[in-house]
């Protein structure tokens, strides 16, 4: 699992493209316009930064995929991984990108957009184009990435293992005495040490921190006593990571012990209830039930989870009015939380992959509650 | 200026919102809606992370500043310097944002939008309210953060010091025989060791690399007799510094110095054309002038500059077409280059600012082309 997978080739990211263009045509749209980004990534393997500069690759079924890109970037572009499945069609500074843009486009269509794509541009294109519309592409293709193959799969699992080693070694190292900024610094460089070339996030949230589900890490002391929500990734291979524990300094009360029980019921429940045909709504919902019954509804304050691949943060996201059915192959947290304010939190969350015939967990590691130093 | 410079409160941020909501009302809009990312930083000093989950502030003449917050990141948004100066409107996961920030907009109103809010939410609120109509913040107020205020001239200033000290420390170190990678990490960790925070771009680009302009740091090794393209900045207390010099591993063939002195001529008549009612394409125009003068026109192939602030790259830009005039207060790039295919470029880049009579560079390092070993 250490060893660097084979790259994708051309041939993948054309493959990727024509799926994209055929599933546009599928929903009703005349194409898919790509942004810098996770989406551009995985179409095309170009990673190059979005700026006020457009870059946007045009696909249309039936149209070999062109990316529009600055001149002075054309360089960069040819080098991609995927630039010999597509066409290159550079403007240069001083040029209007969106006229160059445009005869690439049906003056009347509907288009997917990344949603990340920048708003500048996209004004840019509607004024140019005042008969065409859009539609965010997670909304009119949510499905558009979600579906991992094999070799995909292979790297999420490789990330998760990795994940699960720096959870390991985190439990070895002294919590009491020492500052959230300090335990999250580990974690960043024992994410890199297992094989991660970025570090999305490394969540330290010790005491009353760890009742407010966004903070990060901070200047307070871990003291004896004191809960900590642990939450790291980032990604390994190009594929994320994402797992939380939450961790006790000492023995926990029986107080602590019980939320935590109920969290980590409540996770087995979501768990349980992945499987092909079930919707992403009802993985929500079996989590949130666990946690309602024993009557920490209102302290579950988001959803239970979200997808993972290219990014650590996508499509598909288990929560209520998601109806998306799941499908073998789909990748995403099962992370269900209980906040406490002024008190303590409690999450656990794994990555989950959907299997024939149910799920599977890329993080193994024990759910029980771990005592720290 | 290596001391830390005292931050900005809820009062800087509170008179620059209103300053940006007036200007809006000057400019015909009934508001500005500011996404994460440097608008968001110059008029808050909240710096979340962009999402598909909405964070939106809003500015309308006469109204308070209302921050649009996912509820998780309420906590984190209420210790922002500027929270005090603006209320926060949250909304919990499964809720409508673009319903929640629906009331606070005019429904037929027009709104400069920042460049970088995604396209998904922008799509959200033209759904949502679709009389509305929208703009790019840089085209509707190219000047909302283009002319600096004098702490603000303090720390480009700083930024611009501290780059100067990178480039002689840089001067030092041995080439020949070392990896481009290799130079440009020496140049990160200087940047870091002269009270930068973030590094942005660490441009090495020897002999034939130097051609592109865009090229970054490859694993070419640097050779006796390379021309080698230095470009490199970041942010020093939340400003930026960018600066390009290029230097001659031994000495320079009579043909190499010759390219050199042009680019130094032209670099020169740019920042001499700087001045308050001068336009942003005279300073293009002068700077390019040199180049085509000498026969290298069609190898100038980039704009000559771009503003600088709290990014590294934004309005007002140095380009043909663009009538802005200069203002005492503004900062920006002047970086003309010369990029000879298959053989060498050259590029040299100081950051000024006009002042009440001329304009006074930020980068004083020599511009005569350096020896290095």
């Amino acid at each position: 699992m250490s060893t660097m997978p084979a790259p994708f080739t051309a041939d993948d990211y054309r493959a990727r493209m024509t799926r994209a263009a055929e599933a546009a045509a599928d929903a009703g749209l005349a194409g898919v316009l790509v942004a810098p980004g996770p989406d551009l990534v995985y179409l095309t393997g170009y990673r190059p930064a979005a700026t006020e500069r457009l870059t946007l690759l045009v696909l249309a079924a039936g149209h070999d995929p062109v990316l529009v890109v600055p001149t002075l970037e054309a360089p960069d572009a040819e080098e991609a991984p995927g630039a010999s499945a597509l066409t290159l069609r550079d403007w240069t500074d001083g040029r209007d990108p969106y006229a160059v843009t445009a005869p690439l486009l049906d003056g009347d269509g509907r288009f997917g957009v990344s949603d990340n794509a920048w708003a500048m541009h996209l004004l840019g294109l509607q004024k140019e184009l005042p008969g065409t519309s859009y539609v965010a592409l997670t909304e009119a293709l949510p499905m558009l990435r979600a579906v991992k193959d094999e070799r995909e799969l292979l790297r999420l699992e490789a990330a998760g293992a990795a994940a699960d080693e720096v959870y390991g070694e985190i439990l070895q190292v002294r919590f009491a005495g020492r500052r959230e900024t300090d335990i999250a610094s580990d974690l960043a460089a024992l994410l890199m040490r297992f094989g991660h070339s970025q570090v999305d996030f490394t969540v330290v949230g010790s005491g009353p921190n760890g009742a407010n589900p966004h903070h990060e890490a901070g200047d307070r002391t871990i003291a004896e006593g004191d809960m900590v929500v642990l939450d790291f990734g980032g990604l390994k291979h190009g594929y994320g990571s994402d797992t939380s524990r939450t961790v006790h300094v000492g023995e926990p009360s029986v107080a602590e012990q019980r939320v935590h029980d109920v969290v980590r019921e409540a996770q087995q429940a979501g768990f349980g209830a992945v499987r092909p045909g079930a919707s992403c709504q009802d993985v929500d919902r079996a989590a949130r039930a666990v946690i309602t019954e024993f009557g920490y509804g209102k302290n579950f304050i988001h959803r239970t989870g979200h997808g993972i691949g290219v990014t650590t943060h996508e499509p598909p996201y288990m929560i209520e009015g998601e109806e998306q059915p799941l499908v073998p192959g789909m990748c995403f947290s099962v992370e269900p939380g209980i906040y406490l304010p002024g008190r303590f939190g409690v999450r656990i969350e794994d990555i989950v992959t959907v299997t024939e015939d149910g799920g599977r967990r890329f993080n193994n590691t024990p759910r029980e509650m771990a005592v720290v130093e």
